[in-house]
């Protein structure tokens, strides 16, 4: 076991998504990583802080998130040090704002490794995590780009998975195995295929690297993209030259996913490796997803999400989240998925959790934006 | 036909009971008779008010109901005369109400033939409304404690049957049948058996008789609380006496359906006629009736009750009750009952809709009176 804090190593957690699928809860300006999703007392992204602090040190963890949510993320985080928010004047996708961050560490601290995490997942057993991230760190130190894959707990459908080939033989991260490929959702045939032959772990956007090796691998598939962030990246540090050069290269970063820009490839190159966790997570894509993890997995059970909440539930269960601390009675109603909020209302049922987005679209076509 | 309107008859609208299957939408302060229930722009009172006038004159129309509600109601029947407005100083049930109502209005004018009519029911085809009307009143004439019946269209477990008998030749009531007996809500073998066997009406609560005779009926039943309404009606027109009268006799008069206190007792006795009524009618005792009077009986659609109701359905079934004005959206959920009022929100189903009452008791026994 290494020592912690980690040496050489920084913490990334990109706070970008709003989280459609939880609206009306997630919006705009109440994006999902901002919202207590688990009744812990916490954010989620204050909770990634928490769990991070201790694996790099507090004053090594960069947040990459819109200028819209400064004062929110520094008001959940106030020992955040103003040089480790990176704000973003846009949303341009996880390859854009995970990469920007490794360019401008690598700069100011060449050879760093770096670990992304996302803001708004949910993780049980922190120690378990931790020993994972220590060898992938590990890992990263002997070339890899290394990824944490989740090991299933049932075939889900809402997740990617990542394939995994042979034991890669490195010192101090003996559980490091050479990655595949990378697969989107699978059907629930598929899905069960892959929990039934253990090859396949639950993809969960942990990213370890170097920072330069990172970088490497966005130029060889993206290298305008590259180019775009180590110009950023130069023009950082410098007040007087960040402004002009967020403005002038930002807005045309190209839009892309880091497992499309960097996990695909590298496992394709051979240079990727992954490190089985065995810890609880979740990315808490849906209210069936949240529904599952406020009420323990007991389906008979009405989960109730909200300081304020009052509800009266006669033989019903699914999950209520509520913000109005109206009376909420639901009477012999199963699955049910009630959303409260001030200004919006959703009704509908574990099964259809994923349609939520649907819902988003649609209200965004007919105008009424100020719900969104 | 006779001629409109009919000489020596009044009309009373007894307007008392909030609704509690109606919960949240039907209130304490908003009882089901103040609440648009149609979507048709009248408010049930004002409808079974404009039905009325023409049959008895629109100032031969008299109101019972609670203290609390005088304003409204005067509100919804601009027209209707102070003589006209009786005040229930705490609820007694209906016998007291419409006891009270005939024993004034006999004492003004003895003789007087009186008919009176729910608040809170829904009524289509008014001109065979009007015509049952109009025959009863002739059965009434006739001597007879006449109901109108409601020829059943489904075998229905919400409503009382009238067990109906042989026709009674009446002249000018040619439909006029002795009523053998009042049944209570039956389960749904037995509602089939009388659906199917056709001497089996819906009990609407229309009654329709001399004053007198109703008054005579409810003495051979209830003698005490016959004397209490005689001596309140003595008291009533004259100022001085009429809130010494109230304080003293309303308190203690017996609580008693007009079913159990004249309707039965008038059957066994063979002085109960019926005149079977073809029109529509509902007393939207619940949302599962409500969200079929709202949809045209479509079993698919979703009905949607709200001056400002802002709803987005996916797939969606049942009925959204919308009072806040909030986007409300629905997700492939079926027979859904949504209310959704500035202080509650009900969210069950249309299998569900009879047991909002308890609810409305949970609620009671919680202390969370201020949203009943």
């Amino acid at each position: 076991m290494s020592a912690l804090p980690l040496q050489d190593f920084y913490c990334i957690i990109p706070a970008g998504g709003v989280g459609s699928r939880l609206w009306p809860l997630s919006r705009a300006d109440a994006p999902k990583f901002l919202h207590d999703l688990t009744g812990s007392g916490s954010t989620l992204l204050r909770a990634t802080w928490d769990r991070l602090a201790p694996l790099s040190g507090a004053q090594r963890v960069m947040v990459v998130t819109g200028r819209a949510h400064r004062a929110a993320v520094e008001g959940q985080i106030p020992a955040l040090a103003d040089a480790n928010i990176v704000l973003e004047s846009e949303p341009r996708e996880n390859t854009a704002a995970i990469g920007l961050a490794a360019a401008i560490l690598e700069r100011r601290e060449p050879g760093v490794i770096i670990g992304s995490f996302a803001a708004d997942h949910v993780i049980g057993n922190e120690p378990l995590f931790r020993a994972a991230v220590i060898e992938a760190v590990k890992s990263a130190r002997a070339g890899y780009i290394t990824t944490i894959g989740i090991t299933p707990t049932e075939p889900a459908i809402g997740f990617g998975y990542i394939h995994v080939g042979e034991p890669l033989k490195i010192e101090g991260a003996t559980s490091a195995r050479q990655v595949i490929s990378f697969v989107e959702k699978p059907n629930l045939k598929t899905a069960t295929k892959y929990l039934k032959s253990g090859d396949y772990l639950w993809n969960a956007s942990m990213f370890i690297a170097k920072a330069s090796a990172l970088l490497d691998q966005i130029g060889s598939s993206q290298p305008e993209l590259l180019a775009g962030l180590l110009e950023l990246a130069e023009a950082w540090d410098d007040p007087a030259t960040r402004g002009p050069a967020v403005d002038r290269i930002w807005p045309g970063l190209k839009k892309i996913a880091i497992d499309y820009s960097v996990a695909e490839p590298a496992a394709a190159a051979g240079k990727l490796a992954v490190i089985p966790g065995h810890f609880a997570w979740d990315d808490v894509g849906d209210f069936a997803s949240l529904a599952k993890l406020n009420s323990g997995g007991r389906a008979t059970d009405l989960a109730i999400l909200g300081e304020n909440a009052r509800v009266l539930s006669d033989a019903s269960s699914g999950i209520v989240v509520s913000q109005t601390g109206r009376v909420i009675s639901l009477i012999g109603i199963q699955n049910v998925v009630v959303v409260d909020t001030p200004d919006a209302l959703l009704v509908t049922t574990s099964e259809n959790a994923q349609r939520v987005k649907s819902v988003v679209e649609a209200l965004r076509l007919t105008g009424s934006t100020e719900v969104l």
